[in-house]
């Protein structure tokens, strides 16, 4: 259980020295400052066009599992949460998924068409496209199979990112696709937006002509500079809150439908087989999810004192509204404070100190949004949707913390 | 003249078809889609563990500066500001300033030594950092020399970076200074902090207590991850709002002292030669400040038509509480729209509309901050500080757009 009184003022005031092995001076072995340590003996390394990080931080990389049997190309690769901390997922560890790769786009040769139910059928070149206003908004991105590991009837013997990783967060920059559209003139029966990727499995998904005049984008920019190949470049569809593969990368086509196309990733792909053997179609938004990162499978404590409990939580449909979190395997929760700021549809992380006694935990993290929608527990999610189900799975997550400080992923 | 319907729903359902020159289907030259381009012909790349940018995009990159006659990695590089979009800058072209180069830190060998006018003093390894309760904060951080050049009595022939480009703007995620110094337990007459950098010049600045326990972070991931190497990997101070100098990085030493300690660094450099011969000393935040990226010295309009302006404002005392934009030198004010969320001592983007008639134009932008502080015009800027100055330049900048729509740097 977490003692209440441990998150008054976030906790900070009560690591009292001594509290945290090897922090104090006694706890250290060797090179103390000020002895001088050999890299302040000479002058270091000079400046760098494009920074890389640390060659200490290598294993800090994206977990890519090789393409499926008889592809090439086509798989994913997942974000490492548990060594990350903040909203932003820098862009080089932004999860990937493609269907047949990544295109080689000569940029200057790429163009976008819109057409179909449309007075004026248009096609842009990306250089046209960069002349649009633009609109800059943090959201997360999420695979729909995401955790979908997690309908398995064992707990995997996996780490956060591995199973949870198939989610990031960046600032999009882009044009607003409804001044496209605008200006293209649709026709009042167009209710649904073909959009096609300009990879070799030509990803196609059918998006309703609401989403894309509310708050869709044409993304151009991530994090600041140009979209990084394996997310688009030069341009993608981007659908806040959506399931990832709707946010069409590598956008050459949008055609403006009466209906759905009905296309291989709508019907034989992306759709949810449930219990029942009926399967749910188009279920768009992502919902209110949320994991403990830090301590999770594969880490281990060091012993009994205070930790810091983290983790990131996120909804498709809103902005998260609290976090809570259990230490005693969901009997018993406590507020977690959320680092701000708040945004709608981005990853909002959360931190609780804890005092770890060194018997057995289970920890556990549950996301409210804002819509009042709660993430739900394991049991009850696989109860009204069943095991056969590969997409949209964001029930709670427990790690089962043992007495020897090593933490396991445990269904509870 | 910007016309003030121009701004109206941010301009957008003004951008008629036919507008923008090769943006309807009559201005393009091949590869008009649905034709298929070579790159859907076979599968592309398969997932990386560590993505990098586009190769079409090698040419954004720091704009560095050879390090100064008779050293070794002291110098600068710049941030590409008028090749990027959004809030945040993307850790690879983050700007860098470096007194004596990169030290090449082994992690587990580097400590952090709290001394002085404590009752206990206190040695942190990484790993012991790494334990305690850490906050997240979007900040900007800007060198003090940052525009230096501009108290020049002529106009530089530079783009917008390599004036401007010692600014950038991260998620900075850390442990709360206040933390540890309460740890420490400072005594009562402690009211300043020498920080000091393991870089081979010993970095070292003096910092102000009250700052040290209001916001001061010692950093250890930015955007997401851990610190790039030239940002202060393993461990960084992070002083919102002040110069970026001030936010030693690889720090090693924090010692409690009465008064300021007078380093190098704060006496024959980092300090403010005013006109009269005199020089300010500890100037710590840095002031209201905007430019215009786009269009911008360098660039060239492709004859009249729209155009979004778009640039970014910050300030070291507050958030940006307003961009106004001028396109005829000063005489007429249009409000610009600012980026969501506008965060304190974060970068804001903002962008307008712009309908260029093709005669010749001054463009400018000028900032308010929370505090009500104005960004001056250069001239009162230079009436006020004088040109001996090097440091917290941040005088209006202007754009002289010619009619044939090249971009040149100018006074006015």
């Amino acid at each position: 259980m977490i003692p209440r009184r441990h998150f008054l003022k976030q906790g900070i005031a009560l690591l009292g020295a001594g509290s945290l092995t090897a922090a104090s001076s006694k706890g250290v072995e060797a090179l103390e400052p000020p002895e001088t340590p050999p890299w302040m003996k000479s002058p270091g390394a000079g400046m760098s066009e494009y920074g890389t990080p640390s060659k200490h931080e290598v294993n800090v990389k994206r977990t890519a599992i090789a393409s499926r049997p008889g592809t090439t190309g086509s798989g994913v690769s997942r974000t490492p949460l548990e060594a990350l901390d903040g909203m932003i997922t820098p862009s080089g560890l932004h999860f990937e998924r493609h269907h047949s790769g990544v295109p080689d786009i000569e940029p200057d040769k790429h163009r976008l068409l819109i057409h179909g139910m449309v007075k004026r059928p248009l096609v842009f070149s990306v250089e046209a496209l960069m002349r649009y206003p633009r609109v800059s908004r943090i959201h997360f991105l999420e695979c729909s199979g995401n955790s979908g590991i997690l309908y398995n009837p064992a707990p995997p013997n996996l780490t956060a990112g591995q199973t949870h990783g198939l989610v990031s967060c960046s600032e999009w920059t882009g044009v607003p696709l409804r001044s496209l559209l605008e200006e293209a003139g649709v026709d009042p029966g167009g209710q649904w937006v073909l959009a096609e990727g300009a990879d070799a499995a030509a990803m196609s998904r059918s998006i309703p002509m609401a989403k894309a005049m509310d708050d869709a984008l044409l993304a151009l920019f991530q994090n600041g500079e140009r979209l990084r190949p394996e997310n688009g470049y030069p341009v993608r569809l981007f659908l806040p809150g959506y399931e990832g593969n709707m946010s069409v990368k590598w956008l050459r086509r949008l055609k403006v439908v009466a209906t759905p196309v009905m296309t291989k990733d709508e019907t034989s792909r992306y759709t949810d087989l449930q219990a029942d053997g009926k399967a749910l179609m188009f279920t768009f938004p992502m919902e209110v999810k949320s994991l403990i990162t830090r301590p999770s499978h594969g880490l281990t404590l060091k012993g009994p004192g205070l930790y810091e409990i983290s983790g990131v939580a996120w909804s498709g449909n809103g902005a998260i509204s609290k976090v809570e979190v259990s230490a005693d395997g969901g009997q018993t929760w406590t507020m977690a404070p959320l680092a701000t700021p708040v945004l709608d549809r981005a990853i909002t992380p959360f931190r609780l100190p804890w005092k770890w006694n060194g018997s057995p935990a289970v920890l556990k993290s549950r996301a409210t949004d804002t819509t009042g929608a709660v993430q739900p527990e394991r049991d009850a999610f696989i109860a009204e949707h069943g095991n056969n189900a590969i997409f949209h799975y964001h029930a709670i997550q427990a790690w089962y913390v043992q007495a020897t400080g090593e933490v396991k992923h445990v269904y509870a």
